[in-house]
């Protein structure tokens, strides 16, 4: 959804940047490396902490909703490239703000990940350059949100200000 | 730091929760996993992006914290339990906010990381328990800021509530 220009967005859209099914193997390799909480790594003993059943750590449902969103931008990049259109800029993120973690991911969930936009503006301070703020969502497969959290972004605008040459 | 009461807190309080030098071959694993972005992944790309040098994945960075927050307060729980003390609950976050990358980390970087507590109540809804607010952040090995978020932790509180036995 990044690799357009500001002037391709408008507040509401909506995009699915994919999904996944999260298996033991993802969970535990995961959390082993940056969450060794025990209901993060071992079915006994989450089953006998609040969490009931092994579950992902919250910062791996973020972070998996990271890798789909490169994904997804490098499929749009490429159809682009392939029917002859630019692709935009896209520049580093400031941050992000409001993370929530509603729900537990157990094993075997399939999250699937969606942005929507809720701010644009050009950017006074860059020239060439505008910001879009947006809302990005997980649910699970029963519909159930898992993440929620706003991020913005600094995208290319299409007409670019006048620049001496 | 988490593993106090809610009674062991003040505001203004400040932890340190431990230091990691980022290398190339743990900047790149992560961002092959999770954020496969060619200046996460390749010296030679990262020199032609307005990084200019190989840089870590925010949201490693961000793990990163996460990992180092998990093992500080595995030595603090053994420490106490060394001497004999009760070691507090624990309870899942519901999420962060406002988090800001504010400086790329390098490879060679070496982040040190700090949480202070800016708030904390005891739960009405929840009895036993309370909810601290925790600003956390990251200085490079100059003393310049990388990132910085605020969190929040259900703790368990000293003083229980009377309960019917």
């Amino acid at each position: 959804m990044t690799a357009r220009y500001l002037e391709d967005f408008t507040v509401g859209q909506r995009f699915g940047s994919g999904r996944l099914r999260m298996d033991t193997e993802q969970i535990t390799t995961f959390a082993f490396a940056f969450d060794p909480q025990p209901f993060h790594l071992d079915e006994a003993a989450a089953a006998r902490s609040h969490f009931g059943r092994l579950c992902a750590s919250g910062w791996h449902t973020a972070c998996v909703w990271m890798r789909l969103m490169i994904d997804h931008r490098r499929r749009e990049d490429e159809a682009r490239r392939a029917r002859g259109e630019a692709v935009a800029q896209l520049g580093p993120s400031p941050g992000f703000r409001d993370l929530e973690w509603l729900k537990p991911v157990h094993v075997g969930d399939t999250i699937s990940y969606a942005t929507e936009v809720v701010e644009m503006r050009p950017l006074e301070s860059r020239p060439g350059w505008g910001m879009i703020v947006v809302r990005n969502t997980g649910v699970n497969q029963r519909g159930e949100p898992v993440i929620s959290f706003i991020s913005s972004a600094f995208v290319e605008r299409r007409e670019r200000e006048p620049q001496a040459s």
